[in-house]
């Protein structure tokens, strides 16, 4: 006769383990209130993978910036340390206004902003909608947490959009150009 | 009797007066090869104005810095002060990569490089092209200047596609509507 439960795999009791030992991650992050002084990774528009991700008819940038230790840091060896901080901000786009009259340039409309955080040996994400208050935790079972982890080229993150630092993780050897 | 060459007008003779007040601007300019960790102003993609202006079909981004301590004199008075200076980098677009299947993200691929410097109370446009080396002055009759002159909504500046800034230049009333 099958019990009813499953008995715990040694495979499910280390992922339990390891749960345990993984600091609790806190469930708000403060606002943070400089970003666009932050180091500016680079801009989409209209990409199709974004938790924010636009109609094709009104599409949104994204623009991505870091802290600027943990960019310093990833300079140097490919790799986000600890306490490591990015910021998406996705705002809405406008064609004709001023001289310009094809194209698109960013708007005031601010879209909604997130951050990813690597802290404990992990990354956990928040969302402060379009609000300078206090963000959010997504919870573990957000599309965040796996399509980051799963398609990030560079621990967790997409380094493969970033023009600037995708050279530099190929050069140091922490890229996966699988991808 | 017309003669051949025109008399210098007072207008004229004005403008020769300011011309030769103004210190010269340097024919050089040293590449700015940390301006990636500059404040980023904003980015757009296929804009039709701007020098390096691409092709509908294969549309470029371009991505604006700002020297961090003249971003800050601006977020206090709405002015640049002597010493400001602007990067403008010009990149290629890629539409389908690693999970993104439409919409655009920056590519590697390096367009140009162009500076603009506040100098002497005037503003000087310097081009890199796409190579880390310096810089060469612009000649005043490159469009650059009178484009900047008539168009930039805040003192030979585009603020009005920066829409962190365009708020404070409105706030301290140094924004032009009418641009």
């Amino acid at each position: 006769m099958k019990p009813l439960m499953p008995r715990p795999s040694l495979h499910w009791l280390l992922l339990l383990t390891a749960g345990s030992i993984l600091a609790a991650a806190p469930e708000t992050l403060p606002f943070p209130a400089d970003y666009r002084e932050w180091v500016f990774l680079s801009s989409g528009l209209g990409m199709t993978y974004g938790p924010l991700a636009s109609a094709p008819s009104k599409p949104s940038f994204d623009n991505v910036f870091v802290k600027p230790a943990a960019y310093r840091e990833f300079l140097a060896s490919g790799k986000w340390p600890e306490g490591t901080m990015f910021v998406l901000e996705v705002r809405g786009s406008s064609s004709e206004g001023s001289i310009n009259k094809a194209g698109s340039f960013q708007s005031q409309a601010l879209v909604g902003v997130e951050a990813e955080v690597k802290s404990g040996g992990q990354w956990n994400f928040y969302g402060f909608g379009t609000e300078q208050k206090p963000g959010k935790l997504f919870a573990r079972d957000a599309s965040c947490y796996a399509c980051h982890s799963t398609n990030g080229a560079v621990d967790n993150t997409f380094v493969q959009f970033y023009p600037t630092l995708l050279p530099i993780a190929k050069a140091k050897g922490t890229y996966n150009s699988a991808k």
